[in-house]
């Protein structure tokens, strides 16, 4: 009598988590394990963002507005601005994490059965705020021999039915690294005026970019009806565990009704709004300086893959992740492997299998993602290790073709 | 085209913000206004627990594991031992509030369509969570009469359909300050086991029983499989801006499930968890000092209330939440007019009009809610304004009656 939901049992597990048990293994062993698995970066948070919260003086850690605190909302707008972004502070709700972001924009826009458009590979907690809302994923592919750019127009209109009432795009792009032109974000907008659909454009990495200009589907022109902004401080402010983001809409309608959501959960945390709050008041150059870390980290993780025999990485163009093609038949068996039968100096490296940020099943066996969130140092052992796994797993492609 | 989503459309707004414009208003003319509307106590966080968060040395504000920190959830179980409940730290995911304890708990369990009994007058949120998931709310109504016990056996049998997936309780109850008795636990447990029904029990005012003792769901032996507990630190320590709650559940399906939603939006907080954790480490006479407080103001609140004509006020067991009958024909315009067109010595109070925490139209139209988060002398400027807005409010029944 007593059964799990539906919707429990088909919600996926997260694809980068299930390795942990191996990785914990590997510890207990006294290996050293380097985690280019997720996007935790070892960036330390602005000191002057944690020392805001350390310094507030409340006696009551009441709740906020459940917009969020109003003080916080209009500092926002001041970010925005500096990132060319105009919005009133009446626009923005603040969200716990720019997951609750994405679940408050499905809830509100999108109806079990919808479909929603989304690029693959993508963000795979997509998927799970998906599940949640009712929603079907239909994924349309990227490659990686174009470096993930946006698939073309006529992949779109080939994906669309009556039941497509949105587009999601991560830009600069989660897992890829990809920065969408604003070339590709006027294809964008024709398809979504053209059709009638939401835009959802999760902009967490808008900071990130090496070499082109981010732009923001919030600039797209006539478009304010269908775009909703999914941002979040974790990775511009090193701040995951804060657990604030922002869901920014000037469509109203839209607005009211994530307020409904929101108001429902009450508020979001009060400690990290008092750390975002503080964080848009850092130097200009704050950006500056972490860019220029990223960028040197590219660099030579980009570099370094792309010297191993059989390995492919395309540049990205932003965000702090890489999807390299490797000389193996599954990725997913290899970053165990990784994990339970390999080391070198002690050392090994957990990397997140591709598989997992496919929609469409049998995609990405062949590919990993890297997150270049460890130092220059560690990012080095990384590679050695990688390098060296290369060379003796049993199941290295290259190698059986070459013999 | 754009439309927004029928889940959207159907979700309830906030019962008690939506008078929130009012007391602003009121506010501006320079009124002073009570907020009897709202679980927002005035007691102080615990210093000792909100220094733990100051005093924390960490460098990057991480994600945390997406059950919560391990350091946390092993010592909650400490917390729940002195609370006569024998936990696992495996059985417990913390969780972004009581709000996302509730969420995950609907979502692992129930698919869209499933019926969930609740007794009425509850807390309105559950509606907003049930509307999320696609759930729906079956009320059965409790009666000011008896102080809002337990509805009998029959009601339930009634109510159960084929549909009927699980029974909510809130213990001691918000909006009504019931509190449940074992016989009266007992009794439930005897329709889930009969139907294979899961019990959500919403145990979030656990400490704060006058009188009689607390009897969790989680000592309904026998019951393990059915019983989810929804927990939040925030009425506990006064730590509502916190956003730290928990899922606890014997039954790993359920746990395995909720887990799978929790993975998807990463982790909880960070900071609060820290303020959790510590404060389960405050003295044993923490909760006797706030206990003896809340006793003190529900006293006083009951006893002006019965003494005002035409007023009911049951008194409650537990939590900080009375609900009053007055002799008035709809509470909704009275709690505007308190805040448009009423001030004593140049304040007012603000009240939560019951209709918003029955499910069934037309109930609570003479019943408000009152929190009594508010000290001595404030609860009785707030008791006295109350007292001549009933003499002078132009819709009193009673004085009608009397003429």
């Amino acid at each position: 009598m007593l059964k799990i939901s539906h919707r429990g049992n088909i919600m996926p597990s997260s694809p980068i988590r299930k390795l942990v048990p191996f990785a914990e293994a590997a510890k207990k062993k006294g290996i050293t394990v380097y985690h280019l698995n997720i996007g935790q970066p070892d960036i330390e948070t602005p000191k002057a963002a944690l020392d805001a919260v350390k310094n507030s003086d409340f006696k009551i850690l009441e709740y906020s507005h459940s917009a969020g605190n109003e003080s916080y909302r209009r500092k926002l707008v001041q970010y925005y601005k500096k990132a060319g972004i105009d919005v009133d502070y009446s626009q923005i709700i603040i969200t716990t994490g720019g997951s609750e972001a994405i679940l408050f924009g499905f809830m509100s826009c999108l109806d079990p059965g919808d479909e929603v458009i989304i690029p693959e590979p993508f963000y795979a907690n997509y998927n799970g705020f998906a599940v949640a809302a009712g929603v079907v994923v239909k994924p349309i592919t990227s490659y990686i021999e174009t470096g993930f750019a946006l698939p073309p127009l006529e992949e779109f209109e080939k994906a669309i039915t009556p039941k497509t009432k949105a587009i999601v795009i991560c830009n600069p792009n989660n897992p890829t690294g990809y920065l969408y032109s604003k070339e590709e974000m006027e294809v964008l907008k024709g398809i979504i005026k053209k059709h009638g659909l939401y835009l959802f454009s999760d902009e967490a990495y808008r900071e990130f970019c090496y070499g082109g200009e981010h732009f923001s589907a919030m600039n797209l022109k006539g478009a304010d009806d269908n775009v909703v902004l999914m941002d979040t401080i974790s990775k511009r402010y090193s701040a995951c565990g804060g657990r604030i983001g922002s869901l920014i809409t000037r469509n109203k309608s839209i607005y009211d009704t994530a307020m409904k959501f929101a108001q429902a959960r009450l508020s979001p945390p009060s400690f990290a709004q008092i750390l975002g709050e503080a964080a848009v008041d850092l130097p200009d150059d704050y950006f500056s300086a972490t860019k220029a870390e990223y960028l040197k980290r590219r660099d030579l993780l980009v570099s370094r893959l792309n010297k191993m025999p059989g390995v492919f990485c395309p540049n990205p163009g932003g965000a702090f992740y890489a999807i390299a093609r490797l000389p193996i038949d599954d990725a997913d068996k290899f970053a165990q492997w990784l994990l339970e039968s390999f080391s070198y100096n002690n050392q090994t490296v957990m990397l997140a299998p591709a598989t997992g940020f496919y929609g469409t099943e049998g995609l990405g066996k062949n590919e990993v993602r890297l997150a270049y969130v460890l130092n220059s140092g560690s990012l080095h052992a990384a590679m050695d290790c990688l390098e060296k796994a290369l060379e003796i797993y049993p199941y290295n492609t290259a190698s059986r073709s070459l013999k």
